[in-house]
């Protein structure tokens, strides 16, 4: 594949449906770009391929510490041996003033990352759009061209992500450990209500019977909370990612699900869902792409700038100003 | 003052300036609404407005459990001792899919709620600005008009929020606990390094020891950031909130980084800095405002949205059939 300017788009597309990881990686790069040539450029791919339909878009998270690159290892490793075709995103939580990076890296998860049916790819987690990467979407959509039948998408941390990240998979696992004493604190509410699995990480060892009390503790929250509009009960599940335990249940709850909800509509009628908000994000994002790249309003907005630092100008009063070029 | 549909806003702008709680309250909720005559009304009070100028924004945040509330109560106590006029604004985690409210009660800060030169104001957080609550900078604006001198914005968790929040704010304060033996487990880096002091709570009883342990490895955790642009160096100090020991402390560690960064002027840029950042969101929140509540953009949108749902158009189409209507 050319790495030159003047790349074919037609060319990528075709790699990314013969399944090239260069041209899938490529893609997504394109996809995460500022650039205006790159934009029209991703537009142009993104127009021109059509997704695998039979996919399964899985979302992981869990608090720092839980295990997750571990278990990511141990159950995707578990899925290749399926004969699955596995793609891993990984939203990075970078410093947003380093710039840097403190995870995300390949070597986390290094038997799998060497394996040829599967895709890593960290995606920094972008500031403005609330945490999740602004393009997540774009990347399932291309990984699924690229004809991978499992999508798992991992946030780090608990909040905002994680629930943008509800809107883009199919299933949403919680990943937990218990050792702290204090199993339910720290988890926001929404995040609890949003899982269709919870799975005790680390249950191994001097673990196991704390993690089978947190498994039962969760099973007893879980009543509290009102019934899925899937009609899927969520279940609780302890797992050993180190000695890969527990991987079989976790498969036969995840295909439980997923038989369930096919059978009552809710999969089909939830990707629709997402699709639309798909939409608005991409109109939002772009609305403010073309508004802010006018020249008028660049240079109606340099002048209000310097009006702010000389505090001769309201927010407010700048704000009437720059609308007025809508 | 009025609660019917004709508010008078000299009336509220009024009542602000006389330091009324109720028509602070009230400028507060009609920022945060989504109606189109609240809106107007919005920006006629907060253009009526001016903001008390020799104020202090501290932004303080902490994982659920490290003792915020009680911290704040005891903080708030202090400096309402020292003839301070208060104001904290919590940025509430509401669950999304509830809509409810965990936390954000006015009752678990019971003596200060009480005081006369407190107000208290809970802020649902935003899902579409990333969790910040969309109008925290204009609840700032409206209790700094309202001759409030302290503003502390509460936190929870630790992710997008407080990054956020850094943005609004003159100091930045992590609180922490120890006990858990991974006192830097949990933290992004992002937090750490936006931090003007770290504080380790609950640093009583048994709790001493590994507290001022905890402290040191924080100090040491610290000297590998890069410096900050303020010129402070960040400090770590142990406090009891329930004890209100320590206090003093981080009132000095306080007032020493204001006469630092005043000296220096980086006080006064950074809040230019900020007013600009204001600007944008403000500009951008306005921008989708008026493009989506245009009649043609709502006719087209239905239309699209019925095409999604029958999947007859790319999302990437429909968005440039939109996007025409700019």
């Amino acid at each position: 594949m050319k790495r030159n300017k003047n790349i074919d788009f037609k060319e990528i597309c075709k790699g990314i449906k013969r399944g090239n990881i260069a041209a899938l990686s490529r893609a997504i790069t394109i996809t995460e770009s500022d650039k205006d040539s790159d934009k029209k450029l991703a537009f142009k791919i993104l127009n021109k391929l059509n997704s695998k339909k039979n996919t399964l878009r899985i979302g992981i998270t869990g608090v720092p510490g839980a295990g997750k690159s571990t278990f990511i290892e141990a159950f995707g490793n578990y899925l290749v041996n399926l004969n699955k075709k596995l793609a891993v995103l990984t939203i990075d939580p970078s410093s947003n003033l380093s710039k840097g990076s403190i995870l995300g890296d390949k070597t986390r998860m290094a038997t799998l990352s060497a394996n040829k049916n599967v895709f890593i790819r960290p995606s920094p987690a972008s500031n403005f759009q609330g945490g999740v990467g602004k393009n997540t979407r774009e990347a399932i959509f291309l990984c699924e061209s690229a004809g991978y039948d499992i999508i798992l998408i991992e946030t780090v941390g608990v909040g905002q992500n994680e629930i943008n990240v509800g809107d883009m998979v199919d299933f949403f696992l919680l990943l937990k450990i218990t050792g702290s004493g204090d199993e339910l604190q720290g988890i926001k509410r929404g995040i609890i209500e949003m899982s269709d699995l919870i799975v005790i990480n680390k249950s191994d060892g001097d673990n196991v019977n704390k993690s089978i009390k947190a498994k039962n503790e969760f099973k007893l929250a879980l009543q509290l909370f009102p019934k899925k509009k899937s009609n899927w009960k969520p279940m609780v599940l302890t797992c050993s990612s180190i000695k890969s335990e527990g991987l079989d249940e976790i498969w036969e709850c995840i295909s439980e699900y997923v038989r369930l909800t096919k059978k009552n509509n809710y999969f089909q009628k939830n990707r629709i869902d997402q699709n639309k908000l798909w939409l608005l994000h991409v109109i939002d994002y772009s609305l403010r792409e073309s508004f802010f790249s006018k020249k008028t309003v660049k240079i109606k907005l340099d002048n209000l700038i310097k009006k702010i630092e000389n505090e001769s100008i309201s927010i407010f009063d700048a704000n009437q100003i720059i609308l007025s070029e809508l």
